[in-house]
């Protein structure tokens, strides 16, 4: 494990080097410019991103294909299989429990709960839906540590609160309001409409709608 | 607008902020200190972010809740309406189609495609489903400048193509590949599973696997 804290955006790109590894065969050698234009950034980010979990390039050639994809799935700790809980077996909620990442095997989808009475007992993807009034119990029976909350606004402190007293880790929220949980959780808020927001923002940049002065 | 450019860490927090803001009175004022807990960040941090705008804060009181509101608005670009269109209305697409934060009056999808001819013509969620075939004649017809892509990872380049093609100056992409696009348009790559990646890194954190020592 490293030996210091090293920032989320560093972890977030170490994801999509990962991605990018994957494609090249493992004996191959990729010096640090060509991973940089394979994730978008430059060749000084990648190597110091890499640094900071310490030295494995060969020097004067870059990085070897296997070698890097090894290191880093152990560093995101992905050879390990999480088992995960998904609360709110809406429209979202089945969209997740398809989508092809959430489908991987170091992330297994073990339990869905819902509030619905009409949803409880059916079966989605393989999953019979559970009442939210059994998160904690089944968590703490199955030991799952990650948690995925995709419910109305409304109902996603309670089921938060829920998942925590069954011992999750760390949280997924796409449910968009904040939620407040522990400090020894990790919580990671999704929120799809924030990111049209960011958007928004960079396109009206230099436009200029005349109002302000600052 | 800003004279300088702002990060987009910052820009992601005032989305947040405005959220926070939009529980209170028009009338109250809020300490930074009030707002930094309210997003969970420093009431130095809090001051930093509003100052990249310019000052509209009351000296020893803080800020007006009905005024912040309206800068953050402004900021953010959502004192107007966006359109946007949606290529792949898979299960994914259904559910951001149905997703509370895409319906609101700043952000309106005004077309949706699909390459499945089963689904042309089919009416989701109140709008036809249009061949892709006709992304770029239909965004330019409408002036439509944000696209969203929640198509299987083999489509989304050439989907991104076509929206370029048609104008758009914007694309969140929730397909799992990297695209690439001119550098005159924000890309803003929606990973969900990167979400879990970086939970899966932060929830073995501190706990030594055993085999690194660097």
């Amino acid at each position: 494990m490293p030996r210091f804290r090293v920032p989320e955006i560093t972890v977030e790109r170490l994801s999509i080097y990962l991605r990018a590894l994957k494609k090249f065969p493992e004996e191959k050698v990729l010096s640090s410019q060509e991973l940089a234009e394979l994730v978008g950034t430059t060749d000084a980010q990648v190597r110091k991103d890499i640094t900071y979990f310490g030295e494995f390039g060969i020097p004067g050639q870059g990085y070897h294909v296997g070698k890097l994809k090894e290191e880093i799935t152990h560093i995101l700790a992905l050879d390990r299989e999480w088992e995960l809980a998904l609360v709110g077996v809406g429209k979202l909620g089945t969209a997740l429990l398809a989508y092809p990442g959430f489908k991987k095997k170091e992330f297994r989808i073990r339990a869905i709960f819902d509030n619905d009475p009409k949803k409880i007992g059916i079966r989605i993807e393989g999953l019979i839906v559970r009442s939210v009034e059994k998160i904690s119990e089944t968590l703490s029976r199955y030991g799952i540590k990650i948690g995925i909350i995709t419910t109305p606004a409304e109902a996603a402190q309670d089921v938060a609160d829920r998942l925590v007293r069954g011992g999750v880790k760390g949280i997924l929220n796409f449910a968009p309001v904040r939620i407040i949980v522990p400090e020894k959780v990790k919580l990671k808020n999704v929120d799809l409409s924030m990111e049209l927001e960011t958007l928004s923002y960079f396109l009206s940049e230099g436009t200029s709608t005349g109002s302000h002065n600052f």
